[in-house]
């Protein structure tokens, strides 16, 4: 290590990357995108490759003593077929890296391609090679995807205009009202093993945070209604980190509304329950892989009915004002409040 | 865990991915070839995509205490690169998911993608995408590279055919000896830190360790002289275990000589102070990246004065025999000696 010792904290996830990305250039005429996007976009013809990943740690992104190997197995294909998704891309061939200790037994890996096979069966993806090897410590995952789009169909993050509709899917904050249930029934187990946890009442929270699934069947129905996105991306770390990405990678800003911002009963009521306030958890609480996306004010009418497609607000033109009408009609600044991966690990 | 344990060092890391494999099934038109080559074939018009993926973890795969960041970056992108030679590709792009503990600083860091770097601009590979995550342990580099060839250029390991002549490149054994040295010398300081390793006579094996090279130099030599191999394979595991490969995936049995294998001089006189057969180093000693791949007889003439590229014998068509001619003319039986990632981890 050198004497001048910058720490990883100091720079974050997002400074990282872009210090990465600057000093890298592209040289290939078959790189048409590189870094910056849900996923990088190949040259193939009429048609484009589209390539992405996502490493799952062991201690980091999922906790076994409450995720059964099997979630964890779905999950991982779900999340990267979400970034497929978010370009308006068919997912279609994954390549897994797996790292084991032997604390894993050939039936624990059985169960955990159990849920990769159920996940490789419902987004119609193939499993087509990867890498295995021995751990020290925990389980690690690691996959790409690859996905494919007609060049003339790709949705990225810069495509919005202003007074483009903001449009998400689902309903949001559930995933993390889920990890705070499942954190909390755990710290009741590890206090006293002979309490049952009762996560009935909490069963869609908790089933949103183990088996999230990537929201293909809205990529498909917009297809179906013609309805093109001028932008999209896939709400992994927060709605409010993913409205920054929009509005910067686009250079505009953006407005939403809080009485607009889709979340569901149990989510509102378990936040309370925390003492969280609701919006609070859906702007940053991560992992719901919905999608966020724009659409032209003329698309309105071809989705305006879909039940599962939620209107927050629109793209405005100044660049530095992102903003939330609260339900008091008080215009407050969304804060890019991500989660900064390096804090705190030792 | 159930009550039926089977661990994982009973399977093996080829059984394991047997076990996979055996599982999953191709249902898009666009996958080629899925697992089971160096590289996925992935359809796209007159060219294929190659798709490759290997994951490098601290403590497994690399020691930091004698392994410079820079070095390790390159040789990450390299192993992959390889895997894309391997299939008679080009490759052009990678994404990199990279765990990191917060005992890097941003320099470390820095140091690592220099190495990437240098790589990248080397292979003429593009960094398109990838993922950064934090690491409760230690460093874990997951790399999935991109290449492309057109469709009847590719090579895959069951192509050839009795008779073809066996051809490797380079030289076998210097990298595993390399990583005896390595690990001799870090013994040495850990008794003794104010010893000064002196490496210099062992510069070359120690480079082929830290810093092996993707024979892409080979492909466009090759393809230049209009020799288009049968079958090939990179040499990552050692020279036996790749040999059953090629015969398991061709069908065919090998023949190879042990006077024809080529060992570096200094690989050699390392072996005999090491009280290490040279020839079980090159049949099993792994990490030499070099090329291993057959040609029809008729192109010998193409490639014979060809200074880095080696005649070690040839196909016959019992796939149950593959053998070695000793010095001494004993035939003696090649062992599948691969080796075995789970065994005798904690």
């Amino acid at each position: 290590m050198s004497d001048n010792r910058t720490e990883l904290s100091q720079l974050g996830e997002f400074g990282l990357i872009d210090r990465i990305k600057s000093k890298f250039s592209i040289t290939n005429g078959t790189t048409l995108v590189g870094i910056g996007d849900d996923a990088a976009i190949i040259d193939a013809g009429e048609q484009a490759v589209l390539v992405s990943t996502d490493m799952l740690l062991e201690g980091i992104h999922f906790d076994l003593s409450y995720m059964p190997l099997q979630h964890l197995g779905y999950k991982s294909v779900a999340v990267n077929v979400s970034d497929i998704a978010a370009m308006n891309g068919k997912p279609e061939q994954i390549v897994i890296s797996l790292a084991i200790s032997n604390r894993f037994s050939v039936e624990a890996i059985d169960a955990l391609f159990e849920g990769i096979q159920m996940a490789c069966k419902n987004y119609k993806v193939d499993l087509v090679g990867g890498d295995t090897s021995s751990s020290t410590s925990g389980l690690i995952i690691s996959i790409t995807v690859l996905g494919r789009a007609p060049k003339e169909q790709i949705v990225k993050r810069g495509g919005a205009k202003t007074n483009d509709i903001i449009c998400v899917t689902g309903d949001l904050g559930a995933a993390y009202m889920g990890l705070q249930v499942l954190e909390r029934e755990k710290q009741v187990f590890l206090t006293n093993p002979e309490m049952q946890p009762d996560l009935e009442k909490y069963e869609y929270l908790v089933g949103r945070q183990l088996r999230p699934e990537a929201r293909m069947d809205i990529i498909h129905e917009l297809r179906d209604r013609n309805c093109l996105p001028t932008s999209m991306i896939d709400i992994s770390d927060g709605l409010a980190s993913e409205l920054f990405h929009l509005g910067k990678h686009s250079n505009l800003g953006v407005k939403i509304f809080e009485d607009k911002v889709p979340i569901d009963h149990s989510t509102y009521e378990t936040a309370i329950e925390f003492k969280l306030d609701p919006i609070t958890c859906a702007l940053h609480g991560g992992e719901d892989y919905e999608l966020l996306f724009t659409i032209h004010p003329s698309d309105y009418d071809k989705i305006k009915n879909h039940p599962d497609i939620h209107f927050i607000g629109h793209m405005h033109k100044d660049p530095d004002q992102h903003v939330l009408i609260t339900k008091q009609q008080t215009e407050v600044p969304i804060q890019a409040q991500g989660w900064n991966h390096f804090k705190g690990q030792s």
